[in-house]
């Protein structure tokens, strides 16, 4: 198993591989957070599109680098759009990311998400009450905030990357990342004005779609990275920005400036 | 009758209560404004969630604390979604808040208005235009924009408030709070600049439902504390930008930066 | 013919213009940019409207000043209130504005396009590879950004021009302004930091759309002052602000400052 300064220094290397190839990321996501995703898409230097017709979202994914199916405003409509460009990406061998936002309580949300893990998205990324209500333990969340801890998933992070052979981030104040082969990392970089931004948890899910699309198949170390790179970002704009409103644009500047040589600096990543 | 400077203790005292609480408010508002209005919720300490889908959003108003309907981008689908959702929050006896942007000529949202203006909303917040068509008054309202003076809905918004039993909430240069039982203040800090910025008159109807659900059932000093609050964080940001991108900034950093020291010394309430 | 001077005092007028009427704009765009197209318009000094409802759309269409048609996230319920929308505005005499976003290889938003290319659009504006795939000629755009440049592009914007009888206004590093009539301009302010923020080139055809409600008919003059005008503020603002998020604010910040003298001491317009 390659160390934590093994990891980092792979973390780096695959944000040198995402600017340079500018993956196209493919995002069916809520309605809330599109544009703040297209930013910080940009700011890392991706490239976002959002293809909502169910035909033409079949079509895109295929052509894209990558795609985001993130369940936080879903409707019947949407899932038409999301079941057919999942079918789109796996049939073009390009990775799919789920963000099973508030799954458990609403039935829509829930049953679509746990239909469409066994379609094998190579990262689902989750906080501890989402990652544990999609392993169907009893779920603790109310609305899109976790009231479970990191340390509490644990067990379900394993059961849902088992489940899609891919990988689990679970975010948190320490972010879990857990693949289906055992691999383990945490990362405790980040600030709490992360929680006060609309959109910093579910751009996130986009970022490791953009780190996938360049990993070679390393979904462990996507995760890892696009958790690591945000984390990152988001301690340099809190050294810039105390309050919400400043914090958001920091964080998209942060987001275009960190380099390898940052991340390995500031990586506070544990194996 | 309470003094304004007892109107204005309780409104420091809601604001506390506000950020003690973090109620959740279900948002079914309008496209346009989503994100912003969940990052004005976050700052100034509330929990946003928009769900749209109509099964689940009217599961969901039962658990949030408190649900927004604004009609500013209503289509038949989304009516549905906030039919379900104020039964379900009326059923679990949650406050609700209406906002009827450029109700008047256009059909759709007009009678659904009309509609749902008699199941109760707790407040029901808009320009003097929308307060005027709404109550049945001819409309001199074009697009979102108010064409007539707040001076000239207070008979609307009497009448507003005597079909719902709440609270009407009328802004504008001066903002007027006129509750069924007659209690009325007018509010007159705020900028131009808020007029700049698109949704930050939407948003305060979701802050309104945020007060509604920290206020014990009074719904008057919950749409005084909102007016007040977002008013004043107006007047703060004003003082630190003079341009309308800086001051949506500046605006939400003044959200989370106000506290009930900052609203007894700059607010301007009279009853 | 206009000299570039000439043609430069009449965006300064239109500027003026603009500013005295605040043209009401109703944006029929894609969901992405929805909240940062309305805050375009407000910045500069007009004013936005997003009615979705087919119904609401068309008699909407028929009260606002301009249309803008933006296909990005185009759906089959949302090309319905964009046929009654171009419908109302042409019945009404109103300009419209088209936006023909990824048309190409995706089939409802090229097909849809193609239709209402024959409904007189005042202006399309696109990218390199979207005017071309307009036009019928091979597609070489792949998703949102353009692979083909500007100057490729002369031919397929004479053709949109002439298709339409209005203008095309064609965007990249340098901008192309073409009219039906043979008026010819080229734009090279701007900077490339406007492609890093999701919706500057979305916005501008709201711009265009507010421009040609105040230009008498004038579409070629129309789109050259908001393409320029758009161009002078990305420069304003790069000088401000090196990174995404920054210069997304700064960006908002110039359209409020920008006057005729500026443009007139700022335009890098050649015919």
């Amino acid at each position: 198993m390659k160390t934590a300064e093994e990891l980092v220094r792979d973390c780096a290397a695959l944000l040198s591989a995402l600017r340079a190839k500018s993956p196209l990321v493919h995002c069916l996501t809520n309605s809330v957070v599109e544009n703040f995703t297209a930013n910080v898409l940009l700011a890392i230097g991706a490239s976002p599109a959002m293809i909502p017709d169910p035909e033409e979202s079949g079509m895109f994914a295929g052509v894209a680098d990558a795609l985001l199916v993130n369940v936080g405003t879903v409707t019947k409509p949407q899932t038409e759009a999301m079941r057919r460009a999942v079918a789109s990406a796996r049939a073009a061998g390009r990775p799919w990311v789920l963000d099973p936002v508030a799954v458990g309580a609403l039935p829509l949300r829930t049953s679509f998400a746990r239909e469409v893990l066994a379609l094998g998205p190579a990262v689902v990324r989750g906080n501890a009450s989402e990652i544990i209500a999609l392993a169907g333990e009893r779920n603790t969340g109310k609305g899109v905030d976790s009231t479970a801890s990191v340390d509490q998933a644990g067990g379900a992070a394993a059961a849902v990357a088992a489940a899609t052979g891919g990988t689990a981030l679970v975010t948190g104040a320490v972010d879990l990342v857990l693949s289906a082969a055992g691999e383990r990392a945490t990362i405790s970089n980040g600030t709490p004005l992360m929680t006060r931004v609309t959109g910093v948890g579910c751009a996130q899910g986009a970022v490791v779609a953009a780190f996938c699309a360049v990993s070679g198949g390393d979904w462990f170390s996507a995760a890892a990275a696009a958790a690591l790179a945000t984390a990152v970002a988001g301690d340099m704009a809190a050294e810039k920005a105390k309050l919400p409103g400043s914090f958001q644009i920091a964080y998209l500047d942060a987001l275009a400036e960190i380099d390898g040589d940052v991340l390995r600096e500031r990586a506070r990543l544990a194996r």
